[in-house]
């Protein structure tokens, strides 16, 4: 079986399409008409872009457009939006389309892939300078244990009851794993929790620490499919009160402790350390923290996974969603993460790169958030609402042209043959 | 499926079992006796390797034996060797053994099977500080053309007679894959080739290039079961020469040029980029150039694969081995692969740790080099045959205990789409 990228995506592009916003106006062309100083600005800004396939309309009516076969557009309000997308586009664009100051003409993930796809040509501009020098800032910037948890507490104290109305009904904020992509989001999320037991091949009655354990969906799978105890960590006040009435109504209470710390304070000794989306939120300045806590808390037979957004090259995170949806955070490279683990002598039994899969998985969430956006609103407002759209939206842009990648690594210790002989057995043979 | 030590590793240990050379001598207890002057430089060697449980038995019949239940011996012929052995074993020991200045008391692979057990601890002894300032200063050398050349000629050239007594019939000179552990290596050998072309995804008519050949078992395999055109870089004289040979006799020199020249002038655009079993001796310093080459000679959809022997933790390649067997070569981290792809944005798609497998591997050549060696003495001499002995029973040590590892990573542009969705297809799903 082998899937080329339009058999990969099909699924996903239905649902894509399915959530265009608003409507692709017909080009206004300008004819030979000499263009203003604002009509400058705007090929500016294309130019800085690397000219991308949309095209960008002023309050006057006046527009510009990049090059290649066009997929849409943003109406910008006025001048002071302008400027700021002059300045910092990547910053200020989602600032502007969350106030309304600025509107799209289309899909909006199409439009997001197109700009992610011309930034990839090197930053050769002054503003790629700009970002490199803003990125080695925010890599210094530490994620003390109060500031971590009010990084964690901005983002995912948000509401239950919010994150309820769009994720699955485990409440998995993760990427899912879809062996068949026609599956349902809930079957992906269980598909996810079981690739990953299997990869750490759990046996009844081993002991399991999970750092980050979200709504506490894999630590309840773990100790209800596999018979293991599970520690789960989590700074985050709302999701371990969820989880631990899930886990009592589920009867694995017992079996599961739902802990509300910080996993700098994880103890003890287990046969496999778990932690599914939260490296992100660690920081690079805490890897050799982290890596000497993994060494701490495992066996010598122990196994570890580490599944997190990554990317192909050290960046920060886009300016926009660290300040406005996850303050501190950051997606390592591969390098990164390995490298985390090479001070302690483990060696990586196996790494996926299950980027098309989050792809996917945000393509569920944004279908599901469009289809209840009226209540979003009615909980928060229209500016939430739309900070959020881009949000996914941007997202599932960034992973299906590569922008991130997510990274599921397999360890164990360098000496330990207590690993696989073959991968076959993943796969149900 | 689920294997542990015990299972994967019985047809090994069967395997290393049949190779134990010269026989286990009874201790001899120096009771309550006082020690000579090369009693206590014994136990000091023993102490600074760690204390690994076995016997060192002097020219005088004086021993000492390390920690734990004694696994066998090394029977020491004189001082000289006792002295070299304390200032640099790495090194000496290979030599000494070579030369017969030491016997062997027990199995060779066991016995080295234990050295790395202990040496994992900690270097914290003075010579821990050496090895890693030797390491350093190796890490420095440049392999440049010329010296790559040398380099391959001393073991490559060796002779086909030679490799051909113990390496399977398609002259496969890297680790084999075995889905069943019971496979012949022969079976083995076209499996890890299966499984290479199938991680490429190679399609008839696609264009392949191959950075170091070998005898060109994999550029063969490509042309006749995947009908790709392929050329193929080697460095060897003796290695082109037999893979031309065979590519004609199988009539797929049409599809296959081996070209004799270094990596270094690989030129055109390619579908496919892989490498097996060179990586080793590229060299540190060499790894920049060996990533813009990649780069330069992949086509926007194009894939890639390396296969190199690995290790945990950055550390020069065993002296001895360095010296005798592979001048120039060094075994880098997943860490130091990974940074190879990252500076030209290439995605890591997938890596697979196959350690255990090339443990497996080095058990049949083991055990085919001591079915032959009656013939490799006729051709060179004793120390010659033992050289061999201990290159194939330490390698295979090495990477039963972890010092060595094995890793497969395969690449694409980090904006490719044209990836597999899941891993299934692998495995015949």
């Amino acid at each position: 079986m082998r899937l080329d990228d339009a058999d990969l995506l099909k699924p996903l592009r239905r649902q894509a399409a399915g959530i265009g916003i608003g409507e692709c106006v017909p080009d206004a062309s300008k004819g030979q008409r000499p263009l203003s100083p604002d009509g400058h600005l705007i090929r500016l800004l294309l130019a800085s872009l690397g000219s991308p396939p949309l095209r960008f309309t002023l309050w006057t009516g006046e527009s510009a457009a990049g090059n290649g076969r066009i997929v849409g557009g943003f109406r910008i309000a006025d001048r002071s939006t302008l400027l700021k997308l002059l300045i910092n586009p990547e910053r200020y664009f989602g600032e502007a389309y969350s106030d309304g100051a600025i509107e799209v003409e289309g899909d909006l993930v199409k439009l997001a892939e197109a700009v992610y796809v011309c930034r990839r040509e090197p930053l050769t501009h002054y503003r790629g300078w700009l970002i490199r020098v803003a990125g080695w800032i925010g890599r210094g910037r530490r994620n003390t244990l109060s500031r971590a948890r009010d990084n964690i507490h901005h983002h995912y104290d948000l509401g239950n009851d919010f994150y309820s109305l769009w994720l699955d009904q485990q409440m998995s904020y993760t990427c899912a794993y879809f062996p068949a992509a026609e599956m349902t989001l809930e079957q992906a999320q269980s598909a996810k929790m079981e690739l990953i037991c299997r990869k750490l091949r759990l046996r009844a009655g081993e002991s399991v620490v999970e750092a980050g354990c979200g709504w506490g969906a894999l630590a309840i799978h773990i100790a209800r499919r596999y018979g293991a105890r599970v520690k789960a960590f989590n700074i985050s006040r709302e999701q371990v009160a969820f989880a631990r009435l899930r886990a009592r109504a589920l009867g694995v209470d017992g079996c599961v402790e739902f802990i509300e710390d910080d996993y700098r304070n994880i103890g003890g000794r287990h046969d496999a350390f778990v932690s599914v989306g939260m490296l992100e939120h660690v920081g690079p300045g805490h890897y050799v923290e982290f890596s000497r806590l993994i060494d701490r808390c495992l066996t010598s037979n122990g196994r570890g996974l580490l599944h997190s957004i990554g990317q192909v090259q050290p960046r920060a995170l886009n300016a926009w969603i660290e300040k406005h949806i996850f303050p501190g955070a950051y997606p390592p490279t591969l390098r990164e993460m390995v490298a985390i683990l090479e001070p302690q002598g483990f060696a990586v039994v196996d790494v996926e790169n299950l980027r098309l899969h989050y792809a996917l998985t945000l393509a569920h969430w944004l279908r599901r958030f469009e289809t209840e956006c009226g209540r979003v609103r009615a909980m928060y407002d229209e500016s939430f609402v739309r900070t959020w759209r881009l949000y996914l939206a941007g997202s599932l842009a960034a992973f299906k042209t590569g922008e991130l990648q997510l990274f599921q690594v397999l360890f164990s210790r360098a000496s330990s043959n207590d690993v696989p002989w073959t991968r076959a057995y993943l796969y149900g043979r």
